[in-house]
């Protein structure tokens, strides 16, 4: 029974993840399947989330999406690709269930927020996709699990499937031609190892590095190196890590995941051209942490870099002190030591080599630090980001 | 027949090569034998070179290498080496000839200076024992070819072989256990390509990266990519690297060139701690390299960096006014741009970017222009190193 004056709407939430084993490589940029599946931790919402309201109306003329208070296109085969899945899984339920409204032939409506600054420079594209197809999917009443939803959010970006799940999730590279065994799933829960914490230190770079989209396919094409590391090196390390998780062994976790940072960032300078990420202060990071672990005498951090100057670091509670202790002392400037980080005394361990610390106090704008959390979540309607007549609210810019 | 109060001597000089194709990674550490064959381009010795002069006496009480002024520890295994197998090579002369003086059984003193100078971080160990072999295989008037020598040079510095040769010279890694097919032979020389030319930017770096020595072993320890490298990725290019130089087809060497620094340092990254020898200005130089081959239509530079942040910049002589040009413009006030060179107007080609400059004009301290060189070079007595006591002469510091 359908109300042709409706305006239906659902609100979700989705996480930013950040892969310790990295995806770097397509095999189909039609299908975005990737060439070597990857692993994800999932940050918490709490500081990191994307914050989207679908909403749809046969009085809506057209699909329209706003982005931090700023319309942006959908025209794009990405979006297009999930609006059609979606809406083909509404058409099959509203097709077993006449009395349903027709909401899979009605023009959609996306308003979306990340609670986080885009000169950031974190990869949004992940919770931003991951949220869209949640809050689509919440409003078409559908029951598809996370994993099958994954195989739709890939479409929109790689890694957004992997943000449909909290705590520790893989994203399977599948082996069928129409990319329907390329999905995300859950390896472990948020509340596996609850002492997993993260910093993220963001690092400003003059040069705007290449597009990850673009670059991913340089590297695949012609990049010498790349098949080994696609083939032989992510396999066994996918193995090592899921093991390394399930066992919460932290030390061989930070291995694997400086490692195949490491792995990452070398195929993409073997691209020709070469693709630079990491900066002189991202290595000044590296360094830093190597020595956090040098004088601890085992790994109690982590760094890896994504496809920008970004160090993410991660750490467990315990070792905390030390962690944000050593991160303090090199930026107290820094945005983001508030509330119960204010606490942090900044201080470096007996032996840490000081003359490390130099290059992160310019080179630093913020510090996140946040934790492992969960995957997306439903929102009340009360917090929605349309009007009645399905607009933006005002509140967005 | 021998005099015991002479000092026989004998003096050469030898010249720095700059690989194209690299070397990293050893099989054994006690042969200095590679993982993989390499190949260089020598440079010319009116610009950069090391002389030594070799000198041996009854009256000696030690062997003794004073370099630039300082003495130097010959205790090591590297230097030992070097002296018993020239040692062996002038006691087979004498056995086949009791006529000649045991200048074998002499303590050695060495006197070795460069032209250039010690801080712009170029790597001098190879100019430095190919000078220190090629001086006392002329004082004990040894007929080995540079070839048979190269084995020798090789123990001393692997890259050292190389600079027994000048033009094109491949390091070509061998088969036999004991090392005895290790050696370097000239693929052309330097009369066959007389346009090639090279810039060395020489860079500052606040940190001081690790030996090449240390690095190596550590990368073929750790690095999951290297094998690839060393058994697949360079064999093929070091075929296409010497068509290329029998053709002089500019256009692949540099594409060569390029592609194999980068997976040089790429492997360096993927190496357990990584391992970084570029810095933001080496990426800078990087990007001007593109950016003048981009204007150009074609490859009309080539960059490549050894273990450490300096850029090479191969060129030819009809790309001079563009590819000095810019650089001229990106670093006015580099020391370098005296005699020849104060002409080269400091200009961008049409269409050039100039944003990519910036980082060059503070990063770099000085320029290098030289070209392709002979090897090693016999030199007049009247230029010894050494007094007639044996003792390097004063003019040393």
């Amino acid at each position: 029974m359908s109300d042709s004056a409706a305006v239906y709407h659902a609100t979700a939430t989705a996480p930013v993840n950040i892969a310790v084993i990295k995806y770097w490589g397509k095999t189909s940029t039609k299908l975005n399947t990737p060439t070597n599946s990857s692993l994800s931790v999932t940050l918490s919402q709490d500081d990191l989330r994307t914050l989207t309201t679908a909403s749809c109306s046969a009085q809506f003329q057209a699909d329209a999406l706003w982005l931090n208070g700023a319309p942006h296109d959908v025209s794009n085969v990405r979006s297009q690709a999930c609006f059609a899945e979606l809406r083909a899984l509404r058409k099959a339920k509203e097709d077993r269930d006449p009395s349903l409204p027709p909401l899979s032939s009605y023009k959609l409506h996306l308003v979306s927020e990340n609670n986080f600054p885009t000169a950031a420079g974190l990869a949004s594209s992940a919770a931003g996709f991951a949220a869209f197809v949640r809050a689509i999917a919440d409003l078409y009443d559908l029951e598809e699990t996370p994993t099958e939803l994954s195989r739709i959010a890939r479409q929109g970006s790689g890694s957004a499937c992997r943000s449909l799940f909290g705590g520790y999730v893989a994203w399977e590279k599948g082996s069928r031609d129409d990319g329907k065994d390329s999905i995300a799933v859950q390896v472990a829960p948020e509340s596996h190892w609850p002492t997993m914490r993260a910093a993220i230190l963001v690092i400003s770079d003059a040069k705007k590095g290449v597009s990850s989209t673009a670059g991913m396919q340089s590297t695949v094409a012609t990049s010498t190196l790349f098949p080994n590391r696609a083939n032989v090196v992510v396999p066994a390390r996918m193995e090592a890590m899921k093991k390394a998780i399930a066992e919460k062994d932290f030390e061989t976790f930070a291995d694997l995941t400086m490692a195949d940072s490491n792995s990452f960032h070398a195929v993409c300078l073997d691209t020709v051209p070469p693709i630079f990420y990491m900066n002189d202060t991202s290595r000044s990071a590296v360094r830093i942490v190597e020595e956090m672990n040098r004088c601890a005498g085992e790994n109690i951090a982590a760094y890896t870099f994504d496809a920008g100057p970004n160090a993410v670091i991660y750490y467990e509670e315990p070792a905390q002190d030390i962690v944000l202790g050593v991160l303090k002392k090199a930026m107290p400037a820094a945005i983001g030591w508030s509330d119960k980080y204010s606490k942090i005394e900044a201080k470096l361990p007996d032996g840490f080599n000081g003359t490390l610390l130099g290059p992160l106090e310019f080179g630093v704008s913020r510090i996140i630090l946040t934790s492992v959390g969960s995957g997306p979540l439903k929102v009340s309607k009360v917090h929605a980001l349309i009007d009645q007549e399905g607009n933006p609210k005002s509140t967005t810019k």
